[in-house]
């Protein structure tokens, strides 16, 4: 039977609550500015009891948060968002505060990890084992599952943060990352855009180089991605993303990079299937949130 | 109770095999020059078929094989040597050829992936449910877990052909990879050591230049694992890796690329643990292959 659930997407600078039980079934939607974690959480709270008042029980809530975070049950850091510059929200420990409300199975992971398991369970990923999505945007961030589980490993990944090739003779902006430099979002995200050209990267014609050079940094990433971790498609979201143009630049270059080097019939013959826009669009990441949750109420 | 296996390492000069249930249960071991695929299968036949003559029967039978190969279960090249130059492999049945000696549950995969299911079992990785372990020689190469499993995805991980920063002012050699000219293996491997340096790397001396660059191209592709994957830990072996002083340089590059991004105290406290060399040695691949042979049978 059809369970409902409760999910939080919680962002740097709102909050989007849902509770229902899949893509079609969503009862209701709310979003609060992110202040501060108490009067968020508050704000929270009503919602999810509001709507246990009108639509019955809450079986399960799952945040899908930004980070860094401790993803692990188990861990000592689990639940924890921890090493943010946001204010007030640094080492508070989110799911001890839900837990405190409610009685309920949780899941807690990262806003790209509860994209990749939103679109594996109801969009672009559906009916695979092994995926990865991507977030170009602000930053670059993803998530990724093999054998049809979210990879977390020692904590969560950062794959924003690759190093790749970096041509100063063809690009000599030295990349924004405050860690890294010139790493993929260092190069790539829609700020490194805007400062490397003096404009919004969507104020760009489509025929700007700054697409050609753009896609080839994500093909670099795409390549690596798919050489370290062989995913069955790879889905690429975010505002970056929005400018479609992207796509069928950034297969092109993959395709040249890999040289028919990986023999697999899915990148050589169906790259457009390959690399793809998600499916959820902008619901991805409550949608994402309620595929936890539906994850921890079946665990 | 304690089961016998057999153990295939497949390799593209010679084939190991072995019987025997674990690292301190090897009943028996054999060598032989990998010839036609007849030719070498008859040997690999006669050497299990007198085994269970002298030791009782084999419970499964698990092949780590040279590659590129189809290890997915269910797949139409699953256990098919694919696209090899090795003259009489390519398009080769090897798995056919095995169950039409033996009926008996088979494992079959990269001798990569048999190496880290191997390390996972009984050797570096043991207790942990994510791992990656490289081959850094001739070629290189690696095999990945995530929560207990080898990673496959759509075919299998090909890590030695990620894209890297190369710096062509410190650098000027441009790789020797067939395919892609600079990926890691191209500037990394063995033989591209040679080439650039003009001498065989073992006989380089430990304070030669050489090794400062090679250990910042493996610290490059392990930041890239670590921030792609997030594994627990990372095995490097194979005969560059034989070159110890490599370890110590390797995790402080790795350290001072990562710039404290990552706050696992696995990386920021415990490097040495983190970056470590495989339990296995040289029995990592025929060890590889009884793993590979127990969790055929486990299944």
């Amino acid at each position: 039977m059809t369970e409902m659930y409760g999910g939080i997407e919680a962002g740097g600078t709102k909050f989007v609550c849902a509770v229902g039980s899949d893509p079609d079934n969503i009862f209701a939607e709310a979003r609060f500015p992110t202040t501060t974690p108490s009067e968020t959480l508050q704000a929270v709270f009503s919602f999810f009891r509001q709507q246990e008042r009108e639509h019955g029980k809450i079986k399960a809530i799952g945040v899908a948060c930004f980070g860094p975070l401790g993803p692990i049950p188990g861990s000592p850091a689990y639940g924890y968002i921890t090493s943010t510059p946001k204010q007030g929200w640094a080492n508070f420990n989110f799911l001890g505060s839900l837990r405190q409300e409610f009685e309920l199975p949780f899941g807690f992971d990262t806003d790209v990890d509860g994209a990749v398991l939103g679109e594996w369970r109801w969009g672009a990923g559906k009916g695979l084992d092994s995926l990865v999505y991507l977030t170009i945007g602000t930053g670059i961030g993803g998530g990724a599952m093999a054998n049809g589980q979210i990879i977390h490993g020692l904590l969560h990944t950062e794959m924003g943060h690759m190093r790749l090739p970096h041509d100063l003779q063809t690009d000599s902006f030295k990349g924004i990352c405050p860690y890294h430099g010139d790493c993929w979002e260092g190069l790539a995200c829609g700020p490194a855009m805007e400062k490397r050209w003096g404009q919004r990267a969507e104020t760009l014609p489509v025929d700007h180089p700054a697409w050609v050079l753009e896609a080839s940094y994500i093909a670099y990433a795409l390549v690596n991605l798919v050489l370290v971790m062989s995913p069955q498609r790879i889905i690429l979201g975010g505002g970056v993303m929005s400018q479609t143009q992207l796509f069928p630049m950034v297969r092109t270059k993959v395709l040249s990079l890999l040289n028919e080097y990986i023999k697999a019939p899915a990148i050589l013959q169906h790259i457009t299937e390959y690399i793809v826009p998600p499916d959820l669009g902008a619901r991805a990441g409550v949608l994402g949130a309620i595929a936890l949750a539906e994850q921890a109420y079946r665990a």
